[in-house]
């Protein structure tokens, strides 16, 4: 079924493109260059304006599609909910539908569920474009090496959460980012109104599979990326995370205990991701969740960790600290935080979180 | 959005089962009543052979919905997303595809994720026959009572775990039960070879929502919800949970301890009922996790909780014992397992779980 939908998702992408004007697109099909002038917000602009156009095309496409009868209509089920390629699959959208059980008390969807959300569009790309050999976004010269991609560093930023029952839209793409890593960007917006909700950027650097060390991004492997990758601007200003660790017994430090479950786990036996969005936020004083919403997490990660561990989640507020980033929503009631998750002394993950008050 | 939605799914209820040829109905429109023999395995061919009818139903009515241009598609994402009413209303349909985040190490969809999808298709399908007024499920006469629905017991037999990337079809019902509740009964089934997955059931009973007192289930409120219910046999054979309280001292018990985290909280700010299974799980002998699979849960839900609790979640196996039950996969090597979550000495929750090994 799997195999069935992604080619039928890469054909569709390639009309969707046929279909759109050469001006209107946001995109070369050939080699992913911007024609549009290389700028975040005109590329935000040249994706929902090509996205609007994209409809009546999927529109004319689904009525095709649904005169095959039932065997298309299951297709069409795998379309809309394994979602679609834009941009001769450099692009990836899909919409759902925000559930109650990825609702918080507020009614709002959670920043774990968005984190798990963002990961499986991920999969789905990589997928739907084959990138699949021993593991997920591998190319053969990875996997003659022995290489992996994993997660460095994700920067989440909410201009707005979604609402339980709302439709929303995602996109997201790759892009060269340094030397040694990979860029993956999102963005979330309000199918039914177009705004954009959430902007996300995660970081991928390379590791030996056995030896779990960090590896160089071979020239080989580049040309063999280099069809699937975008060439955009950042559509988030990079945030570095403070290089001193957290200290525990420092005044001000919050420390919240916790044990790792089963349910925290990943298929890799790992501890998700998206968890340790849970544990941030258990660390975080309980007076600041109540009346301020968490804006922006900007996360590293460190280290890899299983099921049982003991961790400490510490938090501390920053103070006169200056933000020059447009992005943020710099507010003089905002409140920054440094996170740190600890186990047994090692430092697992290390974070930084923008809050701003629920009043504003 | 979800007004626009539910009414629109209403609609499409009834064209579906103007479509249906009166033979082929597995129930009467106007009361609900089984025309096929009421015995719980014709009913589920009856909703199969009915479902496989409807399909070239749907591919005509999306057709015609696509012709409308891209609001209409909008409306065609949010039913295929928010499902579909049947049999005037009296069953809501979904189909979702499984998530790699929704999935165990073992690549198989987790019990705690089937457990919220269940949920989700319960609110959806209330919120479709518009069944909300001031609480989900609740009718006028039950508001002015200031009654709310409770969960009393859950009850999930899984023949198949449905894998990452399968699409699943989820169907749900609802029947008086008892003198003072009503049950909700759901099949999950693989939606390309129509395979039974999952049944499930759930019981529930009228509390008052100031005193937290159990109450009768008035006459007028039967009536307001008898448009409503359907009648049809169970189908899963219901069991009973032990009456006496697991003892922590007892030789073969296992117990571990945890605290609730804010991310076990539903949208009423309790432990989410889905949360509990990981709690049991979390209480299960780890060999047996990795040596058995769970087959069927049963939930008796004594207690709400909130965040910060400790609890103890026991278990413990039950030897010789005869299960007569024709639903249960009864096997020589399966193993049963008692389970209490008790916070502070209070039982929260009590249960039963059959685990037959993954050698079979």
């Amino acid at each position: 079924m799997a195999a069935v939908s992604s080619s039928y998702c890469c054909n569709l992408g390639k009309k969707f493109n046929s279909n759109l004007k050469k001006e209107q697109r946001f995109g070369d099909s050939n080699t992913g260059n911007l024609q549009l002038k290389n700028h975040p917000k005109l590329f935000l602009e040249g994706l929902r304006t090509s996205n609007i156009i994209a409809k009546s095309s999927i529109a004319s496409e689904v009525r095709k599609i649904n005169s095959y009868e039932s065997r298309n209509l299951d297709i069409t089920h795998g379309n809309l909910t394994m979602g679609e390629l834009l941009n001769d699959g450099l692009v990836y959208q899909r919409h759902f539908l925000v559930k109650s059980y990825e609702s918080g008390p507020d009614k709002k969807m959670t920043m774990f569920f968005i984190i798990n959300q963002l990961h499986e569009s991920k999969l789905n790309h990589l997928k739907s474009c084959g990138l699949v050999t021993t593991g997920l976004g591998t190319t053969p010269e990875m996997t003659k090496r022995g290489l992996i991609w994993v997660v460095h560093k994700l920067q989440v930023v909410v201009d707005q959460y979604p609402s339980w029952n709302d439709i929303v839209q995602l996109q997201t793409w790759s892009c060269f980012y340094g030397k040694n890593s990979y860029r993956r960007d999102w963005i979330v917006r309000n199918y039914k109104t177009g705004q954009v909700l959430i902007r996300a950027s995660c970081f991928y650097v390379l590791m030996n599979r056995n030896t779990r060390k960090l590896s160089k991004f071979y020239d080989e492997m580049k040309e063999e990326m280099n069809p699937h990758f975008l060439k955009s601007d950042p559509i988030i200003e990079e945030e570095n995370i403070i290089s001193t660790k957290l200290d525990v017994d420092a005044k001000g430090c919050n420390c919240t205990s916790l044990v790792t479950r089963l349910s925290d786990l990943d298929m890799n036996h790992h501890v998700n991701n998206a968890s340790y969005i849970n544990f941030i936020l258990e660390g975080t004083p309980r007076w600041m969740l109540e009346s301020h919403r968490l804006s922006t997490v900007t996360v590293k990660y460190l280290k890899e960790c299983g099921v049982d561990k003991i961790l400490q989640s510490l938090s501390m507020p920053i103070q006169n600290d200056v933000i020059s980033n447009g992005n943020y929503l710099v507010k003089e009631n905002y409140i920054k935080l440094h996170h740190s998750i600890v186990s047994e002394g090692i430092e697992l993950v290390r974070a930084t979180t923008l809050w701003t008050p629920y009043s504003i």
